[in-house]
């Protein structure tokens, strides 16, 4: 049964799993979940206007202060992953939780996360978002609704 | 100017440049060409009917025998790749050719490479292809043509 | 200040940071934390005699369930990091924790890690360890402290 | 029996084999290859003082011209695998040559390898090789043989 919050979750990250992500173990080796929600969480930030591919500096300026992965089900080579992505900024750390399924196994859920981040000055020191940025991630936060309970229950 | 040799080769294979792709120098890590031109392989064998992704084993039963890359441009973080394929059955050699392009910055050639691949039994032994396997690259090479001089003069 | 809690912690592995590690960031890739992690794990796991090189597949029972990762500092090329390791077994679940160190930058702690696992049937399906593998575990754990707090107050 | 040839090369680099870096087929992913090389390449130029782990920069400054990897024997998870290393300097081209053998299975040859590499602008621009590192190669030339047959006759 679909869990009614993931209606309001727009943005949709799409992977093909390689043969050079398997391991021996015939499955998806789990140091590439966060390779995929890094790509989900890219995709995203482009999608939002936060992120410009000719100036693929912007995303130096982000540290990862943690990550969390929690894994359901294994994924298997040629599977096409789709992960569904939410965001919010508070105070200095901007937080992202992901949820990923495999559409063509029935919807399964193969894993879920959040990672959480914050601004680097270019002495790799965590700063105060700018009111640039702040000022985006209000209009974001008014685009998009985070759900606090999207990855209960689970 | 397009080599006119391009215009024949039809199979082409998108990959977008991953931030965990790059490395200090700020470009793609020349690691990663290898597992780019691996997609695109896998890619092309799905294109032609040889790999069921229900059936991922059977893309198990191919060796690496050698590889080779040669680079011509520096790849760059959102950088959207397109990567050419062709591909050769001789006796028990399975030859693949790829030529990188970045089509945003002026169809710029950035790799190109050539990788060949044996079938192996499950004691990983490399084995002749069997009949099945020999018809169907008969019909691929009906299909397809391989340009002998592709790489050449670059 | 050392944590008095280290001192009972006596395997630790060492990983120098590799040029393919980095990312345009100029530090360490967080993706590959979870890496170094499991490298941590199976020196760990050969060291206490429950993984045997020459029978590689024992490693591959064990399914990832759930992982965590705490960032501190970065880390950057050619740093000589040291990872210290406990681990225990509580019914099914086997839970490692990690401390991640730079002794040339003063000792300073890069990262901690939780992940926990479970052993897989041949269908990778969860299921108890055998009665072989819980003696092990008992002994491992009279030779090996388990420090609850140990990633507290970091 | 032993390459003549090879008693001749003093600087080997050790590699343990992670389960990370296996694939569905149970043994290491080819795309590994050229990171184990750069492992190797990098001990070298450590080794003859070439590279200062605290100046990491330096180590950027060498673009990936091209790579070679042929494989003879899978090599498996668990794997102390050793890396054998010349190199020469030739106009602005320095050049690599790479023999990986497994000490543990009757020193069997697992593959071999070339790379050539350039040094680079800050503009990403291939430039001649300053007075010094040239004196440097030089000097490392005296010490080191190259042997242009190395790698014949596999």
């Amino acid at each position: 049964v679909q869990n009614p919050n993931d209606i309001k979750i727009s943005f949709k990250h799409q992977h093909r799993v390689q043969f050079y992500e398997t391991d021996m173990m015939g499955i998806v080796h789990h140091g590439n979940y966060l390779l995929f929600f890094e790509e989900a969480r890219v995709g995203w930030a482009h999608a939002q206007g936060l992120l410009d591919y000719q100036k693929p500096e912007s995303a130096s300026h982000f540290a990862v202060l943690e990550t969390w992965v929690k894994h359901m089900k294994p994924a298997f080579f040629g599977d096409e992953l789709e992960i569904a992505v939410q965001a919010k900024l508070e105070g200095v750390r901007l937080t992202f939780e992901y949820k990923m399924h495999c559409p063509k196994r029935q919807d399964q859920l193969i894993a879920v996360g959040r990672t959480s981040h914050a601004s680097l000055s270019k002495e790799l020191q965590v700063m105060r978002p700018t009111p640039e940025m702040r000022q985006l991630f209000k209009e974001i936060a008014d685009r998009n609704v985070w759900i606090e309970t999207w990855l209960s229950n689970l």
